[in-house]
Protein backbone atom coordinates (compact mmCIF):
# COMPACT_ATOMS: atom_id res chain seq x y z
CA UNK A 1 0.00 0.00 0.00
CA UNK A 2 2.54 2.37 0.87
CA UNK A 3 4.67 4.07 -2.12
CA UNK A 4 7.61 6.68 -1.99
CA UNK A 5 8.43 7.69 1.12
CA UNK A 6 7.33 11.67 0.40
CA UNK A 7 9.48 13.78 3.47
CA UNK A 8 10.29 14.12 7.01
CA UNK A 9 9.32 16.85 8.71
CA UNK A 10 11.77 18.44 11.29
CA UNK A 11 9.93 21.36 13.58
CA UNK A 12 12.82 24.11 14.27
CA UNK A 13 12.82 26.67 16.98
CA UNK A 14 14.81 29.14 14.48
CA UNK A 15 13.75 28.97 10.74
CA UNK A 16 16.85 30.88 9.24
CA UNK A 17 19.42 28.86 11.44
CA UNK A 18 17.85 25.83 10.22
CA UNK A 19 18.07 26.98 6.58
CA UNK A 20 21.69 28.21 6.88
CA UNK A 21 22.44 25.16 8.68
CA UNK A 22 21.50 22.72 5.96
CA UNK A 23 22.38 24.94 3.32
CA UNK A 24 25.42 26.02 4.84
CA UNK A 25 27.15 23.07 7.13
CA UNK A 26 25.66 19.90 5.03
CA UNK A 27 25.80 22.08 2.03
CA UNK A 28 22.09 21.45 0.58
CA UNK A 29 19.95 22.86 -1.57
CA UNK A 30 16.31 24.75 0.22
CA UNK A 31 13.93 26.53 -1.16
CA UNK A 32 12.45 29.80 -0.27
CA UNK A 33 10.80 29.92 2.99
CA UNK A 34 7.00 29.39 2.25
CA UNK A 35 3.87 30.59 4.36
CA UNK A 36 1.00 27.93 4.65
CA UNK A 37 -1.55 29.63 6.19
CA UNK A 38 -3.99 27.20 5.68
CA UNK A 39 -1.86 24.63 8.00
CA UNK A 40 -0.25 26.91 10.37
CA UNK A 41 3.38 26.53 9.05
CA UNK A 42 5.86 28.06 7.60
CA UNK A 43 7.98 25.52 5.57
CA UNK A 44 11.31 25.19 3.50
CA UNK A 45 11.99 22.48 1.56
CA UNK A 46 15.63 20.87 1.76
CA UNK A 47 15.99 19.61 -1.71
CA UNK A 48 17.68 15.99 -1.97
CA UNK A 49 17.79 13.48 -4.61
CA UNK A 50 15.22 10.89 -3.66
CA UNK A 51 13.20 12.82 -1.31
CA UNK A 52 12.60 16.14 0.94
CA UNK A 53 13.18 17.17 4.70
CA UNK A 54 10.79 20.07 5.33
CA UNK A 55 11.54 22.34 7.82
CA UNK A 56 8.63 23.51 9.45
CA UNK A 57 7.97 26.80 12.19
CA UNK A 58 5.03 27.80 13.33
CA UNK A 59 2.89 30.15 11.32
CA UNK A 60 -0.32 31.72 13.93
CA UNK A 61 -1.57 31.38 17.08
CA UNK A 62 -2.83 28.20 16.50
CA UNK A 63 0.43 26.47 14.92
CA UNK A 64 -0.08 22.39 14.97
CA UNK A 65 3.42 22.13 16.06
CA UNK A 66 3.58 25.52 18.41
CA UNK A 67 3.26 22.18 21.35
CA UNK A 68 5.26 20.13 19.67
CA UNK A 69 8.03 22.70 20.40
CA UNK A 70 6.59 23.46 23.74
CA UNK A 71 8.02 19.93 24.98
CA UNK A 72 10.94 19.70 22.31
CA UNK A 73 12.18 23.53 22.51
CA UNK A 74 15.37 22.51 20.53
CA UNK A 75 13.45 21.21 17.69
CA UNK A 76 12.71 17.62 16.67
CA UNK A 77 11.53 15.00 13.93
CA UNK A 78 7.63 16.00 13.93
CA UNK A 79 6.34 13.78 11.08
CA UNK A 80 7.18 11.16 8.27
CA UNK A 81 5.19 10.76 5.02
CA UNK A 82 4.51 8.33 2.79
CA UNK A 83 2.57 8.43 -0.72
CA UNK A 84 -0.13 6.17 -1.69
CA UNK A 85 -2.32 5.76 -4.31
CA UNK A 86 -5.67 6.31 -3.29
CA UNK A 87 -5.96 8.28 0.07
CA UNK A 88 -9.62 6.49 0.36
CA UNK A 89 -8.57 3.39 0.06
CA UNK A 90 -5.69 3.42 2.31
CA UNK A 91 -7.87 5.22 4.95
CA UNK A 92 -10.37 2.46 4.93
CA UNK A 93 -7.85 -0.44 5.01
CA UNK A 94 -6.00 1.11 7.93
CA UNK A 95 -9.40 1.63 9.91
CA UNK A 96 -10.28 -1.84 9.59
CA UNK A 97 -7.27 -2.70 11.16
CA UNK A 98 -7.80 -1.15 13.79
CA UNK A 99 -5.44 1.85 13.46
CA UNK A 100 -6.57 4.99 14.39
CA UNK A 101 -7.01 8.48 11.56
CA UNK A 102 -6.57 11.58 13.23
CA UNK A 103 -9.45 14.16 12.87
CA UNK A 104 -12.86 14.06 11.29
CA UNK A 105 -11.29 10.70 8.91
CA UNK A 106 -11.49 13.29 6.02
CA UNK A 107 -8.56 13.85 3.84
CA UNK A 108 -7.45 17.46 3.98
CA UNK A 109 -5.87 19.22 1.36
CA UNK A 110 -1.75 19.60 2.31
CA UNK A 111 0.90 21.73 1.60
CA UNK A 112 2.03 20.07 -1.72
CA UNK A 113 -2.31 20.52 -2.43
CA UNK A 114 -3.05 17.12 -2.44
CA UNK A 115 -4.84 14.98 -0.02
CA UNK A 116 -3.83 13.84 3.45
CA UNK A 117 -4.29 11.81 6.66
CA UNK A 118 -2.47 11.50 9.79
CA UNK A 119 -2.44 8.95 11.68
CA UNK A 120 -2.23 8.45 15.28
CA UNK A 121 1.42 7.37 17.01
CA UNK A 122 0.64 5.84 19.01
CA UNK A 123 -0.48 2.85 16.10
CA UNK A 124 3.10 3.12 14.85
CA UNK A 125 5.95 2.96 17.52
CA UNK A 126 5.72 6.80 18.51
CA UNK A 127 6.00 7.70 14.83
CA UNK A 128 3.52 10.30 13.28
CA UNK A 129 2.86 9.02 9.80
CA UNK A 130 1.06 11.17 7.00
CA UNK A 131 -0.28 9.90 4.17
CA UNK A 132 -0.26 11.90 0.90
CA UNK A 133 -2.19 10.99 -2.22
CA UNK A 134 0.65 12.11 -4.34
CA UNK A 135 -0.45 11.87 -7.76
CA UNK A 136 -4.72 12.79 -9.05
CA UNK A 137 -6.92 9.97 -9.23
CA UNK A 138 -7.78 8.99 -13.08
CA UNK A 139 -10.36 10.33 -14.06
CA UNK A 140 -13.29 8.22 -13.89
CA UNK A 141 -14.58 6.77 -17.32
CA UNK B 1 27.68 18.41 0.47
CA UNK B 2 25.04 15.87 1.72
CA UNK B 3 23.24 13.43 -1.22
CA UNK B 4 20.52 10.54 -0.97
CA UNK B 5 18.09 10.25 1.64
CA UNK B 6 19.79 6.65 3.00
CA UNK B 7 17.06 6.02 5.87
CA UNK B 8 15.09 6.93 8.59
CA UNK B 9 15.34 4.90 11.64
CA UNK B 10 12.47 3.90 14.07
CA UNK B 11 13.40 2.41 17.23
CA UNK B 12 10.48 -0.11 18.36
CA UNK B 13 9.57 -2.25 21.49
CA UNK B 14 8.48 -4.94 19.90
CA UNK B 15 10.04 -6.10 16.47
CA UNK B 16 7.81 -8.94 15.15
CA UNK B 17 4.18 -6.77 15.68
CA UNK B 18 6.14 -3.86 14.12
CA UNK B 19 6.94 -6.15 10.97
CA UNK B 20 3.15 -6.99 11.07
CA UNK B 21 2.78 -2.68 11.10
CA UNK B 22 4.29 -2.09 8.28
CA UNK B 23 3.64 -5.51 6.55
CA UNK B 24 -0.56 -5.90 7.11
CA UNK B 25 -1.33 -2.55 7.87
CA UNK B 26 0.70 -0.37 5.70
CA UNK B 27 1.40 -3.25 2.61
CA UNK B 28 4.72 -2.82 2.35
CA UNK B 29 7.69 -4.87 1.91
CA UNK B 30 10.11 -6.02 5.06
CA UNK B 31 13.10 -7.80 4.93
CA UNK B 32 14.00 -10.88 7.35
CA UNK B 33 15.17 -9.26 10.83
CA UNK B 34 19.07 -9.02 10.34
CA UNK B 35 20.87 -9.19 13.99
CA UNK B 36 23.73 -6.60 13.72
CA UNK B 37 25.64 -7.49 17.10
CA UNK B 38 28.29 -5.04 16.29
CA UNK B 39 26.12 -2.46 16.69
CA UNK B 40 24.02 -3.65 19.59
CA UNK B 41 20.80 -3.88 17.19
CA UNK B 42 18.33 -6.63 15.15
CA UNK B 43 17.07 -4.23 11.90
CA UNK B 44 14.36 -5.09 9.39
CA UNK B 45 14.15 -3.43 6.69
CA UNK B 46 11.35 -1.56 5.53
CA UNK B 47 12.02 -0.93 1.28
CA UNK B 48 10.35 1.62 -0.37
CA UNK B 49 10.86 3.00 -4.36
CA UNK B 50 13.07 5.45 -3.20
CA UNK B 51 14.45 4.47 0.32
CA UNK B 52 14.14 2.57 2.97
CA UNK B 53 12.82 2.31 6.77
CA UNK B 54 14.87 0.69 9.53
CA UNK B 55 12.88 -0.77 12.36
CA UNK B 56 15.71 -0.86 15.33
CA UNK B 57 15.32 -3.41 18.11
CA UNK B 58 17.89 -3.76 20.60
CA UNK B 59 19.89 -6.71 21.09
CA UNK B 60 22.52 -7.42 23.91
CA UNK B 61 22.88 -5.40 27.18
CA UNK B 62 24.92 -2.48 25.61
CA UNK B 63 22.25 -1.43 22.85
CA UNK B 64 22.85 2.14 22.15
CA UNK B 65 19.00 2.20 21.71
CA UNK B 66 18.63 1.06 24.76
CA UNK B 67 18.39 4.27 26.77
CA UNK B 68 16.05 5.33 24.04
CA UNK B 69 14.08 3.03 24.43
CA UNK B 70 13.76 3.54 28.08
CA UNK B 71 12.41 7.02 27.58
CA UNK B 72 10.11 6.53 24.45
CA UNK B 73 9.15 3.03 25.97
CA UNK B 74 6.25 3.18 22.89
CA UNK B 75 9.32 3.51 20.25
CA UNK B 76 10.35 7.17 18.11
CA UNK B 77 11.89 8.22 14.92
CA UNK B 78 15.78 7.52 16.73
CA UNK B 79 17.78 8.91 13.25
CA UNK B 80 17.42 9.96 9.67
CA UNK B 81 20.95 9.25 7.12
CA UNK B 82 21.93 11.32 4.98
CA UNK B 83 24.56 9.74 2.23
CA UNK B 84 28.17 11.79 1.44
CA UNK B 85 30.64 10.75 -1.20
CA UNK B 86 33.32 11.11 0.88
CA UNK B 87 33.22 10.83 4.89
CA UNK B 88 36.31 12.24 5.59
CA UNK B 89 35.65 15.28 4.06
CA UNK B 90 32.46 15.46 5.27
CA UNK B 91 33.72 15.11 8.45
CA UNK B 92 36.01 17.85 8.45
CA UNK B 93 34.29 20.57 7.25
CA UNK B 94 31.25 19.87 9.64
CA UNK B 95 33.95 20.54 12.23
CA UNK B 96 35.27 23.60 10.91
CA UNK B 97 32.04 24.87 11.21
CA UNK B 98 31.19 24.19 14.87
CA UNK B 99 28.97 20.74 14.46
CA UNK B 100 30.06 18.29 17.10
CA UNK B 101 30.78 14.60 15.67
CA UNK B 102 29.86 12.21 18.20
CA UNK B 103 32.49 9.98 19.86
CA UNK B 104 36.04 9.60 18.27
CA UNK B 105 35.21 11.51 14.99
CA UNK B 106 36.54 8.29 13.15
CA UNK B 107 34.09 6.88 10.99
CA UNK B 108 32.87 3.36 12.13
CA UNK B 109 31.50 0.77 9.95
CA UNK B 110 27.73 0.90 9.63
CA UNK B 111 25.09 -1.55 9.27
CA UNK B 112 25.48 -1.45 5.30
CA UNK B 113 28.80 -2.13 5.32
CA UNK B 114 30.15 1.90 5.07
CA UNK B 115 31.48 3.66 6.78
CA UNK B 116 29.22 5.99 9.04
CA UNK B 117 29.34 8.89 11.39
CA UNK B 118 26.93 10.45 13.96
CA UNK B 119 26.35 13.70 14.60
CA UNK B 120 25.06 15.79 17.65
CA UNK B 121 21.42 16.01 17.87
CA UNK B 122 22.08 19.55 19.63
CA UNK B 123 23.42 20.96 16.33
CA UNK B 124 20.67 19.59 14.20
CA UNK B 125 17.37 20.75 15.82
CA UNK B 126 16.81 17.92 17.78
CA UNK B 127 17.56 15.14 14.99
CA UNK B 128 20.17 12.37 15.34
CA UNK B 129 22.05 12.84 11.94
CA UNK B 130 23.93 9.89 10.51
CA UNK B 131 26.34 10.61 7.64
CA UNK B 132 26.54 7.11 5.21
CA UNK B 133 29.57 6.93 2.57
CA UNK B 134 27.34 5.17 0.20
CA UNK B 135 30.13 4.29 -2.20
CA UNK B 136 33.90 3.17 -2.03
CA UNK B 137 36.06 5.92 -2.56
CA UNK B 138 37.99 5.96 -6.17
CA UNK B 139 41.20 3.65 -5.99
CA UNK B 140 44.50 6.00 -6.29
CA UNK B 141 45.98 6.16 -9.39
Amino acid sequence: MIGRFNHVAIAVPDLNAAVKTYQDVLGAKVSAPQDEPAHGVTVVFVELPNTKVELLYPLGENSPIKGFLDKNPGGGIHHICYEVDDILVARDRLKASGARVLGSGDPKIGAHGNPVLFLHPKDFYGTLVELEQAKAPAAAE
